[in-house]
């Protein structure tokens, strides 16, 4: 069943990248006649999008090809005469580390690979686009950017929503821009499509490559997003701190809010790191409070047993309790507002304790700024890195309306249609969520 | 004036510390024949009180002594035999880095320094103490409490609140302690006063040693508390969060909550170690809200010049706008409910920006449980691990009814009446608020 | 050619995973009926080996199948009757970030997975799996493990070299083990190997489970292995205490030595997270120092440019000037003894420059013990939790003579012999060196 | 005896502060009528030197009155007239915690508090005095050093030894300095009397202040110098690297060398901080190696005991083994080139147990860049913070030849004569030395 459903979604897929115009000019990044050609990656290279063989299996019964990705890297032809093309960045949407490690390897790319190319970098996201808004563009140098990577933020500024792109594509053609980049989510993703509509209408010479942002980890089609990492290592320490309270107290309950819009990654992961929470909550598992089987009578177990206990929330689980679903509210980035599920369940849990006259001592931690706002890991540094000079690569290379993606490993590139059709979830059947199990030895439902 | 207060104050003080008895024994401390006599503190050495020439001088003139402390440190003569002598341990209030390495040095000290003396540890602070509650007793062994000063928390237990003394004599005395060390604030040492009370009325031979914890760093005549270093070095973190999201948006605003209930000094040193906030709101500081002078506008025109800013506030801030002063409200604990200042702030600078037009994004940040919950820096972990040998040491010289102080650089035996009298603010002409003026940038008052 | 190289290299592969016998047992880690089959992976289920499509072709062009590995996880069907295994730990070679984690999830897995099952641990390596040598096993329980994956180091402890298969046999039929997890390099695994054919000679009921373990990363066909990103996170400390110190001094030079005796995967990943070196010198690389293109010439037109400079050097890099090949050394373990070329490049550099009479500040950091001893970061403590899941799994399958592999970011069953038959190496036409080359700004070669 | 000997030394010290001349201008920094004079130090006011009851008592009887120390703070009147007075700072020798919160801080000061002051940094020590080098002179603002108190290193960079008082005199008036600050250790300030001697000399109208530097703690009456706390706080690492190391192994060793080439501080705290180290060897002690209470049999003791052991080493403990005394040797700065005790251990050791046939495993561990170039606690950022504001207030007020103290909890004015006289010294009898003893469990002596 599983796999027929993953067959199917897999058939359907269109994978074709779309491009400008043809290349024409010799990278200049082969540094020396030491390399040879194998530094670049063919354009017909292409890495299969599943490695199972049993679905592999099921593609050839049905007569289907393997769906496979374009692979992301540097190309011998660029559509853009290298030291000439002008680069735009923004930065959308909610705070992600790593924001600054893209931003000035797009600068140095710019620079040292491709001839000492100019970036400029428009403030507050696609609001610096609007000239009627009136921040400044700025030039972005080596020089500026050079240290920024260790910080967290964005040099850039940013802003929630889009803007008119017919005044957007005004801005990019005053300014000459040949390529935008544009880091952010699903909402900012959408929005250069937009722009990518305006300028074929106008038929400009203008690429838009998207860096897909997402601290949920929630883009289909893509292992891991960058500030994923550092934000569930971040987390480790609230989960930690909810730990130290509980154990602290009689009773001590350390009820950790975590985010996940819709996934609940961080939470899970941030879960398994730790190995100290006992209960963990994402939007992918539906729970009920109450009942036998319930949320509540389960954490009396475990106070019973032990006499501490931590419960990890995504901000994302359980909405049905917090959001009226006949009236949904939406913010700037036209994101479904959600109901405060942490202070839900501080009260829920609080209430029945005071009905059953057991003494509790509840801690609730609400760390988001604080792990959104935080450096990248090396790591996290590094893959942002490897995003930002394949997305150059690209964007050299003359193509458009795609995004860099990852998977099986790999650097890929992904339409943007494709990276904003859904959302990717956590598999309740997967070994990630069976290890999340094991690790808070919660029951496997909290329904009766 | 300022001066001749604190004359006033000084002259008062009766720093006479209680002893259960003349001490008799040996110490047995000079570990070996190379260390002679002036290891020991002789006991009628004392610190003064004041080292500016000026008071002494005032004090000279009215022909008053210079009151002086009791020096902290190991006596030749100790009144409970070496190896002998049985100590229990508490942990009582909310959590303060350091709470381990306190107990650690304490189980570390009786056992070798004083011939391998036992040290019960009870558990969830006072109720630990009470029989009938049921929590055990344990026996702390060299190799429980080796690593644990790493560790946030503390590994007893905490809870609030004090309880019968009669029932926690009762449980001293079956249990055969000697010494019974207090670690914890006010209300704790209140509590230790009302059990040395009956000891007094039973006339046994108990001696009640505190170890005086003030996450606030609010404890007259005390220089620094244990934690209080760590909390505004983890607290500068939260700052530094709330600066990079103001940064990065248009207009933002962090808004950071800190710990502080009466006094500010957590709030102040995170402010000074950062150079990042633009406000700092401390209890001892009145402010308006509104008027010309009055925050708001004061943070309308720091938006203005900067377009982001950065506001501290200690919880203990601004209490007269969300308390009600005619029905105070307690804890457990005995203090004051204080009324969520930030949250009020949260509102009262949304509503302001919304009524002007003015588009913000305030990001709120609370990280209270972070901060308490964590473990000791390096230089927190000594000052523990000093302030628990001199309280042993206290303890076996047949001292009763004090706390260890520290003051103008050393350790102290500071009576608990003293320790409880009334609480250390911030100076508002002193050099360390003079020197947060100076690094937010902000004016003197907020008042037309 | 590389293309060509690669396809001969995966005809040859020989992927078949070893059993000791046919599972007959049901897996009890179901949880419970809301469970279903999918979260067993299939006996026949692989995961493919390479990805590139263009590979793939060449493979399919002669008529080759495209070499597959068995894809790890849990098993339907069980050889060892859940409950009743009984299972030993080794942990063997140099520290390693990570060990505990893989201790821990072992017994955590044999607990809460496989009912309750036991979980021994030798300690010291392979030395305490011979009784002669008389340290004691030890029994793990839950709580002994349950905090121990935040320390670094292994509670088991280690040692180099291996010890009689006869003698080591003799303890495992004599303790009743039946699956025995050996951690280690390609070293231990061969050890491993010889114990395994001992235990065919004797036709015993024991499978072995190896987990590789290399800071260098450089086992074959491992796409990572755990402990290497922690150990490159802590190494951007080391680049950056050299930055720091070369940017303080004029022509100031730091010089890290990093680990990486024949593959340089920490220094390069260290170099690009932190983007502070100017230099990267890894086992791969071949390098002149004398010469108008040698090392020491472009560091003195680095200075001359910018006045200070840091450099990178793996220990396994250039070996040619401090080691003798015609008299190689051994260690314990059977590794070559390398020469020191921190030291000797401190040494070349200082005369150099003392030469030419331009003054310069040295400072050479080697932070081996610091790296290799710490606590793994949170995405490296899952890591390994991962990986013991999956030895668990196989162990309990019947598997043997194979160790837990990762590729294309999917845990695979490499047979012993694969593992160790060769060693991973950066390739220098790869994207991960071409990026080096880009953040140092070094050229391609040190060659005339 | 001690006491009669501190007496002795108290007796004779000069403490008068000299000045250029006398204050005239009204000082700025009232920040508005809000504040009273109370905020101004008066220029009489002292802070006692000695603060115990015995040694004042002493004094008393000797007719002597207690030394006392000139207060620092902010002068009510200035010699230089605010706005107009032009500073340069710079910072020699060694790296150390703190550097670049000194140099934020005096331009802070000078820009904030004393009416837009300029600021110069000179570059890479007294070298950036000499115009013949040719080092450019660097006008310091306000956004260049906002964000540089969280970085370690200099931002003006360092070097050793002094240069002609001449031509650095020359430069001084060449470009209108007014006042010059020192950040450096003993040898700078003695290079600052001699600067001070050619101003004298010229009868300049420029002021010279010192800001103490010494990783190692050991300025005569400071009690603690800036960068120490974030020494020994970074240290702990290293032990612990070390113990985890040596638990690892059987019978390992972890030998650490720190700082401290006359006084162990940085030694002695961290083993306290830490309490995983069992020897603890520092420059104060002397220790032999051989004998039955030599180093070596001591920890062949505890091997046999513990099967592990940790050994912490300041790098100038044990010099009669490595250096010939009759021969000393001396590096740029003026100060003894010291043996290495560290490499010296380590041969011994192995050595020793070699012989005995004992196998071991030592590990090795030299942090000391590591941790000098290392960004400061937020502890040690206020400390520097508050240095620099008193430096500055110092040389406004026209005071010279003066070094900023510390001493009792608070700051003070300390003539350069006195700090530079003598090196403060751990005392073996004192608390911190017995704290040690006991931490470690090393014996009082290491002699027969």
């Amino acid at each position: 069943m599983a796999l027929e459903k993953k067959v199917e979604q897999l058939i359907s897929l269109n994978l074709d990248i779309r491009k400008i115009g043809e290349p024409l000019f010799d990278s200049p990044i082969r540094l020396s006649e030491d390399n040879d050609d194998s530094i670049f990656v063919p354009d017909n290279e292409k890495v299969l999008s599943v490695i199972d063989t049993s679905i592999i299996e099921e593609l050839n019964k049905q007569g289907q090809p393997v769906p496979a990705f374009e692979k992301a890297g540097p190309r011998k032809k660029l559509y853009f005469k290298p030291g000439k093309a002008v680069s735009a960045v923004i930065t959308c949407g909610g705070l992600c580390p790593g924001l600054n490690s893209v931003i000035r390897a797009i600068v140095m790319m710019n620079y040292y690979r491709y001839e000492k190319q100019i970036t400029y970098g428009a403030r507050f996201g696609y609001a610096g686009l609007v000239k009627e808004i009136g921040h400044e563009i700025e030039l972005l140098t080596v020089d500026d950017v050079s240290p920024i990577h260790t910080q967290g933020g964005t040099i850039l500024g940013s802003s929630r929503g889009n803007q008119d792109p017919i005044k957007m594509v005004d801005r990019l053609q005053e300014l000459g821009i040949n390529i935008l980049y544009t880091v952010g989510g699903d909402g900012t993703q959408k929005g250069a499509m937009a722009i990518i509509k305006e300028i074929e209408k106008r038929n400009l010479d203008i690429a838009v490559i998207g860096i897909p942002k997402t601290i949920d980890n929630d883009i289909n089609f893509i292992d891991k997003s960058f500030g994923v990492e550092t934000a569930f290592s971040e987390a480790c320490e609230s989960i930690h701190s909810g730990h130290t309270e509980a154990e602290a107290a009689y009773n001590g309950i350390g009820l950790v809010k975590l985010m996940g819009r819709e996934s609940g990654f961080v939470a899970a992961n941030a879960v398994l790191a730790t190995g100290e929470a006992n209960f963990c909550l994402i939007p992918e598992l539906e729970f009920e409070l109450d009942g036998d089987k319930g949320l509540l009578k389960q954490l009396e177990n475990r106070l019973l047993r032990k006499n501490h206990a931590v419960i990890v929330v995504a901000e994302g689980a359980g909405q049905k309790y917090v959001t009226n679903p006949e009236k949904p509210e939406f913010d700037a980035s036209g994101n479904h507002k959600l109901g405060d599920i942490g202070l839900f369940l501080k009260d829920q849990v609080t209430r029945y304790f005071k009905e059953r006259n057991i003494p509790i001592a509840l801690r609730y931690i609400d760390p988001s700024y604080n792990i959104r706002s935080c450096a990248p890991t090396p790591n996290d540094s590094i893959f942002c890195f490897q995003l930002a000079q394949m997305a150059v690569h690209a964007g050299m290379s003359g193509r458009t309306n795609m995004v860099v993606g990852y998977i099986n490993g790999q650097f890929t590139h992904l339409p943007m249609e494709v990276a904003t059709s859904k959302r990717k979830k956590i598999d309740l059947k997967s070994q990630l969520w069976q290890s999340v199990l094991e690790a808070t030895g919660q029951p496997i439902s909290f329904k009766s």
